[in-house]
């Protein structure tokens, strides 16, 4: 079965395609040369039963995902369904299985999340190939080239819409951090995995070095790639640092590889990253990688904000998206700190797709614009139905609103008899002329 | 007596520069020369007991303020208080004391909140004018020019130590208002009563008109003086219209006669704002108004996030911050729905405490860097009690921490013994050669 990409490139419009233009409100033509480029993806495998294909990529609203899973201190699966589904209630548009723990559990865990969720689910095949080695073998770094595809094969199999592979994380971009040094050398966990085992071999990432066997499952299965940052900086003193760049820029020539073999493929950025620098990053990766749609995992703008970290990330997230990012992965007040709880998971997204819509504004998107016009004329006529419905969380709105005024008021406690729209409203009406 | 402006001028170093410099961090002739040219405030009105005097401007830590203060629906001056040890504690620089209600009680309210506060205090003035007229006078229109003045010496005599003063509604730029229109009107309430007060007597705003009185009252009591934006946007399609921009226009010229006669001015600025022209904005209103400090709310850079516009403004505040602006207006969740309850008020401050500090890092001040550095490191060495130390919020960040792990836990429950810095480390550590 050919890849929406392959489809795209012969002319034809797939029903992903048309099902995506349509609720973007753009040519179903337009975003089929957009996917037969590479300049969009539509992660969608064939085996994700009851997906809602949605598109990431050029001129598209800006997306936003939420990492859900299980890890050793938290293995319970059905509390992972439970971020699921507030995940997709509060405005997700993908999700990420991350789960970690026993083997048998995380798969367990995928499937669940796969039956359940009508979103495009990822997840990071290699930290199972990892855990698994250290269940069976002793130590992560005892995973051989073959689990770690296995693993990859079982993912798409299964009916995973994308996977995170790290294949830039090279022995070249490994020599550029020991030459710079860094302050908190790698915080991605699938880049540690493999860093640790290149260290322990002395040989080169499989995933890069056996690039066109990983090209092979993803176009079988049409699993879109997202090419992983193992390198992102994990302190602001880290940010666009040599090893980041000697990544990023090979991950730029898989991402044509990639597209040659018929396989949809996207680009992962940082991570930390100072605001003054935000911009550069999105523009050098969009640049490097040919023009791929590029998902960031906040950036985080400042290191010393835990417990509210999805602040910092939704700062670094508008800039972004505004800079060209297409697809913000979010951050929630638990990071840095522990596994999330559904509440961290529903104010991460909500937080997340503040930024991105800040950015489609800024990006002048005629929905995004006529959405905050409707709420503007809404909130002048004191009409609270309206601005509950327009909310990027109604029923957050509608709470507060209630807990925080009289029954009887009909504009609000902060100003009541003194609200500035009204007094307005009142004295052009006395003075029409004037 | 001088003005801390004047006292600059002759070429003394006050003790309230002093005492700034030395937090700061800064030669204490270089701020000397800062306040004598106007590029920075130190809002200290010598009636201010036990204030503990703060510098806003060039090359400052950028402040945060709370607004705090009565409503009609909530009148309790005590609540107000609690606010205020709140607002401190959690790290605002300045507060506003925006109290509305009954005039009575209004002065009770400020009166308190001035003998308890250690930070510089704010008021609206023409609030209080404009409630004081309703109640005596059953309408807002019918404060006199007399009534105005009376309330700024009134908060003057009091210790505060600014006041916004909308000095720049003017007749032209409601003219401007009404030739482009708006969606929004006038959303500021100070703005609104001048607005509805020229409407109704067909005259020029007296802030505007008798500035000279205002600037007289400032000097004697060293009030600084906060030149107010009544016509900001409140709507994103109203951003950077004629009215804002006749306003602005207006206020520079102000900015140069508060400076000739010896009072402390900085200029306040929107507002809702597109991301894409928080910068233009910031970098417009310092070179019309001659670099003054420039005291932004916000911006918020959505309409659409009632419920969660802490932190809309944190991305807005945040560019702002990073393109110039001196000072952020926090805004709290509850904003746009009633008048914010204490909790709202730590999660207001909080936010805008991260927009200022990633701010701070863009503009590369040494000690924003040093903390985030610092940080980076600890975070690497699984040390929490530094984390924890160096955090914005140390209370939260343990709380979350101590909920969402098992008590046994060293790193933490999202990796547990797959965390990635962990495991490089001891890579890097039995391959130290490699």
């Amino acid at each position: 079965m050919p890849t929406q990409l392959e489809i795209a490139q012969t002319g034809e419009i797939s029903p992903a395609v048309r099902a995506v233009a349509s609720r973007e409100e753009i040519p179903p033509g337009q975003l089929r040369d957009d996917v037969a480029n590479g300049l969009t993806v539509i992660p969608a495998n064939p085996g994700h039963a009851n997906l809602v294909p949605i598109g990431i990529g050029r001129g598209l609203r800006i997306k936003v995902n939420a990492n859900i899973g299980t890890s050793a201190a938290y293995p319970d699966p059905e509390r992972e369904l439970d971020k699921l589904h507030v995940a997709v209630d509060a405005g997700a548009d993908t999700v990420m299985d991350l789960s970690t723990g026993e083997s048998a559990a995380v798969d367990r865990a995928r499937r669940l999340i796969l039956a359940h969720s009508p979103a495009p689910v990822g997840t990071v095949p290699i930290y199972q190939a990892g855990l698994e080695a250290l269940e069976r073998r002793g130590a992560i770094v005892e995973m051989t080239v073959d689990d770690i595809f296995a693993v990859i094969e079982r993912h798409a199999e299964d009916g995973v819409d994308f996977v995170t592979v790290h294949c830039g994380v090279t022995q070249a971009a490994l020599d550029a951090l020991r030459a710079t040094g860094r302050v908190a050398d790698v915080v991605s966990r699938g880049g540690a995995f493999l860093v640790a085992w290149m260290l322990h071999h002395g040989r080169e990432n499989p995933l890069y070095e056996q690039y066109d066997r990983l090209l092979e499952i993803a176009r079988r299965h049409d699993v879109t790639l997202s090419l992983g940052d193992g390198f992102r900086p994990g302190s602001i003193a880290d940010a666009t640092d040599a090893a980041q760049l000697t990544e990023l820029t090979t991950l730029g020539g898989l991402v044509l590889r990639a597209r040659r073999a018929g396989v949809q493929v996207m680009v992962e950025g940082p991570g930390h990253v100072p605001l003054d620098q935000v911009e550069a990053n999105i523009r050098v990766a969009k640049a490097v990688c040919c023009g791929a749609p590029f998902y960031v995992l906040g950036p985080l703008v400042t290191d010393v904000a835990p417990g509210y970290d999805h602040i910092s990330g939704a700062i670094g997230g508008a800039v972004a998206g505004w800079a060209g990012a297409d697809f913000l992965c979010y951050v929630t007040p638990a990071e840095h700190l522990g596994l999330p709880e559904a509440e961290h998971v529903r104010e991460g997204i909500v937080a997340a797709r503040i930024a991105a819509h800040a950015a489609d504004i800024a990006r002048a998107r005629p929905a995004a614009l006529a959405r905050d016009r409707e709420m503007s004329v809404a909130r002048k006529a004191l009409d609270w139905e309206t601005q509950f419905r327009l909310a990027v969380d109604p029923a957050r709105a509608r709470t507060l609103r209630g807990a925080l005024n009289p029954a009887d008021e009909e504009a609000c406690s902060m100003c009541g008899p003194l609200c500035a729209m009204r007094i307005v409203a009142d004295a052009l009406r006395a003075k029409p002329g004037s």
